[in-house]
């Protein structure tokens, strides 16, 4: 159970599966648009410790977070109370400071919400700095080896 | 993975397993305090999809829903990011149109917040009404069933 | 007070003041990316208020909501735990059945985060349908007049 | 409007006005349980800032935090969207690293939810410590000057 909670890759793709609860939804009858954001932010996480490295490690080991820079979200349908959801992310682009996720979230086969993310390697202090040699290397060894 | 994620029961107590993430933190560098409200609710829902009913059937079906009445929370220790936490949840009375549930959240073998839990069965207008007679003796069965 | 927290038009541009708290903040020490969403909610909320409809009568006399349907995020700066904020909020276009805002959240003179957003005007069903016709001419006049 | 961001004080009791969004509410039509506590810690943290003391300069000045030890909820009706509400606050004791809260949730003259909490003065270490004198006598002269 604690590896399944990590999820699994198909290719260079992530998948996180994930559960809708009351917490998760709106007045509305579904899931707050916020709430993906934060559903998003769990599957990265969990994509990043397959790739050998947790949030926790990078924080005390070097001080560093990865922040969201940017983002775009594209709420096409939406989730509701209980649904089973899937997360696939994909690592896009690795840069010098930063890391470009691309994330969509599926219920069965409908894809409900995308979202694009540009991440920054930063210290607390807010100053971007470059992703640690080691791990940059880490994560393009682990994107490629997972493509074939 | 799914049957994985409703968790499982040893004796009458439910335990399900549970990763901390940036959402769930506060600029203390710990779980905010609410949040663990919203991590037991995930641990109450699963609970009773085991024990064959799930929320969204309750309300689809017969227009109720559980809510929390009353609660105590005993916050003994903090959790932190990245911390993978078990709750354990046990039934202890099932009334007439209540719901009692013990909880605990655990990280290994230290506890760090108890919770005391009444739920009331209610129509959406905010009415309690009786739990359904079916539900209550499924709710019951799998209580004792689970005991042996 | 009332009143006040509606927060008050400069031009075209609504202004909303709002303070962060620890619910609001995460374990990197500054507002969890997320949550400037729900920030920038209240704010539009109150626009439309002051512009003379409440989200609570669309929803009871029409049987609609605006819903988020795309949006674009950029994070310049954090803010952080008492900050004072304000978010500043502009209707660019009002479509057949879409609301077109521009939002930033300020710290000072220090803009810290700028959001597009596209609603769409829906049924809790989630189908979209027009705007009706007497909000959508409110919603401009009261864009043109304020203007002045 | 910064200032009445803050609240009031009625005798030694402190008011605070809270509006309700679709982020505070849930699939069931009504605010989430656990986020009356988010409600809560903003009224806790306005009624402090009256006494003359705000959380960060706590933080920053002395590396303490108030960390709720323990709390009960009672929910007798719940909010809904767009509601106004009011948060009426009450510190029953100081004592040498705790405060106790008394906070009900009110929606004109109707009580929604009443609250219970015990803080403990602590280092970000989780460690509890004692209230630095000189703010334990102000929040004493505090409330008792008010009570006048």
């Amino acid at each position: 159970m604690i590896e399944g909670a990590s999820g699994w890759m198909v290719g260079r793709t992530h998948h996180f599966p994930l559960r809708v609860y009351y917490a998760d939804t709106d007045a509305g009858g579904v899931v707050y648009h916020a709430t993906y954001l934060a559903f998003a932010e769990r599957a990265r996480t969990e994509m990043l410790r397959l790739a050998g490295r947790d949030q926790i490690q990078l924080l005390k080991d070097h001080g560093l977070v990865f922040a969201v820079r940017n983002l775009e979200a594209d709420y096409r349908r939406p989730a509701r109370l209980d649904d089973l959801l899937c997360i696939r992310s994909h690592v896009s682009h690795v840069g010098g400071a930063s890391l470009h996720v691309s994330q969509s979230i599926w219920r069965g086969d409908e894809e409900l919400v995308g979202l694009a993310i540009r991440l920054v390697c930063m210290r607390l202090d807010g100053r971007a700095v470059r992703i640690p040699a080691e791990m940059r290397h880490e994560l393009q060894d682990f994107l490629s080896e997972k493509a074939d």
